[in-house]
């Protein structure tokens, strides 16, 4: 599986609050656009992941904010994979305008059946070749 | 079933936009609430409509604005059944600040079995009694 | 300016519900990006508009619903602009997926100024040359 | 101030998702209306807090998942205010559906003024009895 993957999003006028700014739970709305991407461009997709019956479930996660994004600002949003075996995937976000870091997040997502019960992942989203790839 | 019904609802920070100002599209989300909440006043509840097969789907909404609302008004909703019959019901929907009217609308929601099969509406959400009662 | 102007949107999973289907009031929020990028494709953009004292606010939106979408759907918005004098705009929209038609809709924006009080569209915005095209 | 607070939230259609689950993004939502709702509850209202030239911005903010809601769930949410001085207030969250824990979080909000530095908290928002009370 790829290691990183980079996305370009731009904010919506909606996902801005009374402050002007990107709200902050809206982050959270790009990260998971973060993980569908990075599927995608392995050619794989999470409809499809879903439709063969499993789930990938958010655990846990969180972003920390460094500097605000307004309406229309061009974002480029990097997800990177740090762990993807067992029955989790750890990702790691960061959200930059220009070479500028504004926000940066991790999660963990765990995989589940169609009952909801903890699964193995798919095997075409292990990261296998970890300890012999250096990355891509 | 009851012809109207009023909910109070504040304005979610995140509801706001760049202009400070209730985003236009989440007015449809209150409507939501609306229909949702009227028909629990009547001792049905939505989920159980989906749990039994049935599906409500809007297929026309529209709102008209008069005047602004900004975060943490308290907003008053009156959701009205104009007809509810056959595999359709027509609502309209008034947000107030007190005595004052912000906006408006109206709405067609169409009954659909798991299929997607428009059907008619379960017995319970007919206006049967429409010519008869002078409603509540 | 500009007529028409068309825009690829990608159905995000947080704007699906649980019926699984894009969410019947995210339809708006397509809207609004297809204003924008018009607006953009004529070499201006909206924030642009806000910081010159100028505010477009929605007194008026409808939309008809015919197909669902449903997550990863590529839908294509197209844009109209249908009237563009005086104080407003109104827009119309044809939501897409391949060839078929899923919803269309239709708005009226009105321009007003920093205190609220409706006012005429900057020069750049009206629909110049209206009377010696064949319009509508 | 006081150190806790917990409100009920009905859980929307709308915020629920593909999966016919509460979006994990949603939680975030509902951790902001506690914040709120916690000032309101010693007397005081956010909206003032910004007419009066300070704003509450999220610096740091984390959610971890335990098990879903659904649509029509009615969630109790417990906010904590763990520390409230200098120029920032750390909270807490827990999120129940009767006595089941279904997600827990902690926030970093901190104070800024117009300009977007960062300030003191207004009096006000202080933990001022910190020292005398047995809390952490």
């Amino acid at each position: 599986m790829l290691r990183e993957h980079d996305i370009e999003i731009r904010v919506r006028y909606q996902e801005t609050d009374g402050q002007g700014r990107l709200h902050h739970a809206n982050f959270f709305t790009y990260f998971e656009l973060g993980r569908t991407e990075l599927l995608r461009a392995v050619g794989y997709n999470y409809r499809e992941i879903e439709a063969e019956g499993w789930m990938l479930v958010v655990s846990e996660i969180t972003c920390r904010y460094f500097l605000p994004a307004v309406f229309d600002d061009v974002l480029r949003l990097r997800t990177t994979v740090v762990e993807s075996r067992g029955a989790r995937v750890i990702n790691e976000y960061q959200v930059f305008r220009g070479d500028t870091l504004l926000a940066d997040g991790r999660s963990v997502v765990a995989c589940v059946d169609r009952s909801g019960r903890v699964t193995r992942l798919p095997k075409r989203l292990l990261l296998e070749r970890e300890s012999t790839s250096k990355g891509r």
